[in-house]
């Protein structure tokens, strides 16, 4: 049995394979390309339509989400609210001279790791030469100098935290190792921010500025009322979307991995802050996952920590059952769709890398030749999206839940005397009431206790000015009442998948050469995934055999087994290896035999195993192993081992 | 057996329905909304992907087409070389003093549209209530008015060629008529043109512009070569492509039907332009349509022509049989997932609002309370898009044909000295070898008399400018030679479809109200795109009932049979009529004898009527109703019908 291992990988065979059988291609490639920009050709737009019906299947029917479809087009306001017009930027810095724009960070990073890398080539240690040969050609100027220990050392720990740095500190940096354009030692103009959002202008007046959507979730939010009805006001429920996103990458390189338009699917589960349980946990809490929380990363370790996500949970390190039951979801379709198991870990992010809001956040990284990838999101992102749509439109974005006991509350209430109110504050009085209504009990305790001591509120109202209350227009006290229902801003947790990226990794993990001939490469996807289920061979172009071909191609239609045929004059062994770059786990071969007893012969694609049997019989075998899980060896248990020399020539 | 036309059509109930069940809402609705863009929610969603998915196995599946992925953003030049950046416009008009906009097609339709009704109405003619309040609402200044004879007729000749008029053609139209601001009787701009693309910048630098495609076509001819390549070179084939395309509509109305953000599902069928016949036409050809032929259409009549499309093809009123088998897969299409074959018609675009290199097109047209609306377009675009793209880059999009005799051609032949053209002409050399070498046929002939007359060639050669070209240099002669390959460019034939207006056709097409109660509509989906098979629905709360849905559910799941389940306290005839409104054919309810005997019963949506049998056998009934096409009667022969005079209250 041939080993996937034997020979090593090679990313620039799997560019090859992946161009030559069009799973992708640089989009606009006759006009020149567009970098970021790629097309999805046949086996790539198959492989991607069966992981989103994959993905349909495990989530949103496994769940009972409710799926929606949202525009693209954004208005200004809605990305302004949500924090994206402020804060989904890179920093980017300019070559004058040259028109050259860099991203900040990446630049420094790959001067810096060019410099360690020309530093160790002159110590004499060794420098893989792929490597070698890449740091030379992007980073021309780097020669191979020795540096001192001690700039190792802050080299080494700038990279460590070099996703961590403000535009301004990486500006200092730029200036402190004096970095400049790597191809031609230019000279660079500090960082400026710039926002990742494609904009343009909505109608035809210009005036309605709007952005194409950096991400599917704030769709979700705007419709939280109407989900929320439609599922008869039950809680928990989640909200499902699947299609593209955009960003404007400075300077997208390494393929598949940073594009502009990319296609993501994103989770919504909108949950009770106060129960964050979820009823099918115990489901998955045995199963074990590697993980790399962020005490380790602080303490500079990169070791994982091997533990059950129920452990996980209970002690702590992933903050509460409905993120940890997602994660263990996230992993299952993970593997379920070709994602190599000891290539994928759960990363916590960093108190200073999550955003202000978070309160946990858990990345899915796949291992690549690139290093390890973030393909998964899953962060539990608290009430912040609902609260800030709703404080900017005034339409309650809550849930109103029945409580089992009726309940008492204390609270500070503020009771406005508005016949003495108006005539006072004038056309004022509406926004000096809203000020007073919109406080905290912790700010209306405050402003009580002013009352009382000053006789007086003074208070800087927006839009507004300085204004005093002054005690006989308002009271400010605790009130008891009993409640019965208790409403809520819900929390979200966001598992958000990248699925072009996951594409990628699979094609790295599935990809190899036979050892017998390394120019034979494969691509191991699951049958489940794989563009196209069975390759349909007939032996020869022979007459009596092209009947069979139109049995056996009615027979798979049929059974809705998605196949091709190859009745070309290459040999079979030729027309297998180009269908195993394609990743067609199985073949059918029709022979003479065929024409005497019906019976065809079953190949399957990593081992080149064979097996013979009826039409019907091989059929009902490749649907087992195809859509229900089934092994090769129990799938093909009845049917009979067949063995040829010739075949793979 | 209540009659589906018994309560008249209303579009205000329909609307009403399809928010309430959140089939589709204005996105950005909290914020205001944007005009022209919608969010599907879970219903609406869910029929767009079974739409989706029996397109795919209708048209990809079934042809084995090859399914790309491309990108939205399209930089200019491709656009440019398509001729959308100069073609792809609207006129608009503007009140300089409100700043609002106008189509000017749409409003001199709308003017004198509302003109022609007030006159009906001074004449004491009847007009629709709706209709009068409709104008009334939209054209404040018009009065009920009576207009003269001559006046009427010129109108009604001006709206009958709407769609033909230039944009200075309208603005003569404008100030003949004296059409202003219907609102306020503002005086208006004249119309200018408005390019429809959204654009945008590509990178950080702001120096690429782009725009949003505004149809997936272009994405599929660029990878052309790659796809024949990807297809062994055999021809003939077809892409196809699903996915957003955009439209910055001047100012968008009529919900669904005309929207800036919408799904387009296209096919690109390159065909050799010498046969153009299809292998599998005779499948088709007795299939009988509804046609509006140009003729007719010019001769100022809509009387549809019934004919076969055979007929159709044979009589040449459809160019040829691959454009004609589309158009039968086309309604073939249509009519499987809940057109009315009834309001449905093709109708044969005029000479002069086709594109100059299409050589025939037809719209596939449904009826709607909007009049026909034009949902599925069917052209023969000729060789333009693979020619001009061509042309532009340089690379050769062509299929290279071995002939089965080789032929003998006898054409003009360019013969350049080159030694003595380099010094002659020095770095113009390239670029008159080129025009040179660039001439038709026809053009060489010309060259070689005026060679043969005056020993020398005179030319305005592009970025060099008028040169002449001595006989010594050059010799321009006839030559003999024995061809094997034939190359040529593909001409294509575009199938291309519309989702949203095709679903909101249906929408249409599908609703009524129960003749017993009209506030009980129904949407009659057909089970195959249904977005729910199945409501499931226990008689009450009781704690026997509870085990039993679980066990249904499961059934249901493992039979891939998507569904909901309704326990809530409300009555079997609220649930049942809340999913009659969702579209879902079938209703299982559970009862006491379920207890009793394992027994349940299946409510048909459109007619109520119930039958009665084991779960296994309702299952495999539900199944073959819904996607084998089984009929409801056939399907359910074998079980039970079941009465009950409480059901439906």
């Amino acid at each position: 049995m041939s080993s996937k291992a034997a020979v090593p990988f090679s990313r620039d065979a799997l560019e090859q394979v992946l161009k030559r059988r069009f799973f992708f291609a640089p989009a606009f490639e006759i006009y020149g390309g567009v970098s970021g920009l790629y097309d999805y050709g046949p086996p790539g737009c198959g492989f991607q339509a069966n992981i989103v019906d994959t993905w349909r299947k495990h989530f949103i029917l496994e769940e009972d989400m409710l799926e929606v479809d949202t525009t693209m087009l954004t208005p200004y306001e809605v990305l302004k609210t949500s924090g994206h017009v402020d804060k989904f930027t890179d920093w980017m810095c300019k070559d004058l001279k040259t028109g050259e724009i860099f991203r900040a960070d990446h630049l420094v990073e790959e001067v810096l790791e060019a410099r360690l890398k020309g530093d160790k080539a002159a110590r004499g240690q060794q420098v893989e030469e792929k490597d070698d040969k890449k740091r030379k050609k992007k980073v021309k100027e780097i020669k191979n100098v020795k540096l001192e220990d001690a700039v190792v050392a802050e080299y080494e720990s700038v990279l460590n935290q070099i996703d961590g740095f403000s535009g301004p500190e990486l500006g200092d940096l730029i200036t402190k190792y004096d970095i400049t354009n790597p191809a031609t030692g230019g000279k660079l103009e500090p960082p400026v921010e710039f926002n990742l959002m494609f904009d343009t202008a909505i109608g035809p007046s210009g005036q309605l500025k709007g952005y194409l959507r950096p991400e599917t979730a704030q769709g979700q939010f705007l419709n939280f009322a109407k989900l929320l009805e439609f599922n008869n006001e039950k809680m928990p429920f989640a909200s499902a979307a699947i299609g593209k996103s955009f960003r404007n990458e400075i300077s997208p390189r390494a393929g598949l991995l940073r594009v502009r338009e990319f296609l993501m699917a994103e989770i919504e589960h909108f949950v009770d802050p106060e129960d964050k349980s979820h009823p099918r946990f115990a489901e998955v809490k045995d199963l074990k996952l590697k993980f790399l929380p962020k005490d380790v990363q602080e303490a500079g370790s990169n070791t994982l920590v091997e533990k059950s996500i129920g452990e996980a949970v209970s002690t702590g390190m992933v903050d509460n059952e409905t993120l940890g039951y997602f994660i263990a979801r996230i992993y299952q379709f993970l593997i379920k769709i070709g994602v190599d198991p000891n290539r994928c870990r759960f990363r916590q992010h960093l108190s200073n890398e999550m955003a202000h809001y978070a309160s946990d956040c858990w990345d899915a990284e796949l291992e690549t030749s690139y290093g390890w990838v973030e393909c998964v999101g899953c962060a539990d992102r608290s009430a912040y999206d609902l609260s800030v749509h709703s404080a900017r439109t005034n339409e309650k974005l809550v849930v109103r839940k029945p409580l089992d006991q009726p309940r008492t509350v204390n609270n500070f209430e503020v009771d406005i005397d508005k016949k003495k109110f108006g005539p006072k504050f004038r056309k004022d009085a509406g926004a000096v009431t809203k000020f007073l209504t919109d406080r905290t009990q912790c700010e209306l305790e405050d402003l009580a206790k002013e009352l009382a001591d000053t006789g007086k509120i003074s208070a800087d109202v927006p839009n507004v000015g300085q204004v005093e209350v002054p005690a006989e227009l308002v009271k400010i006290e605790r009130v008891e009442r009993t409640e019965h229902v208790r409403e809520f801003t819900p929390n979200v947790i966001e598992p958000s998948f990248g699925l072009g990226r996951i594409i990628y990794s699979i094609f790295e993990h599935s990809f190899w050469a036979r050892p017998e001939d390394k120019d034979r490469s494969v691509l191991s996807l699951p049958p489940l995934v794989a563009p196209t289920k069975v390759l349909v061979v007939p032996l020869s172009s022979h007459a009596d055999l092209t009947p069979l071909v139109g049995k056996i191609t009615s027979a798979l239609r049929k059974a809705q087994v998605p196949f091709k045929v190859d009745d070309s004059s290459a040999s079979i062994g030729k027309r297998y290896a180009r269908n195993d770059e394609l990743g067609t786990p199985f073949g059918i071969t029709i022979d003479f035999d065929t024409v005497k007893d019906g019976s065809v012969t079953l190949r399957e694609r990593d081992s080149t195993k064979q097996v013979r049997g009826s039409l019907d019989d091989i059929v009902k075998a490749v649907k087992a192993i195809t859509y229900d899980g089934v092994s090769w060896t129990e799938g093909t248990s009845l049917l009979t081992p067949f063995e040829t020399v010739t075949e793979e020539k």
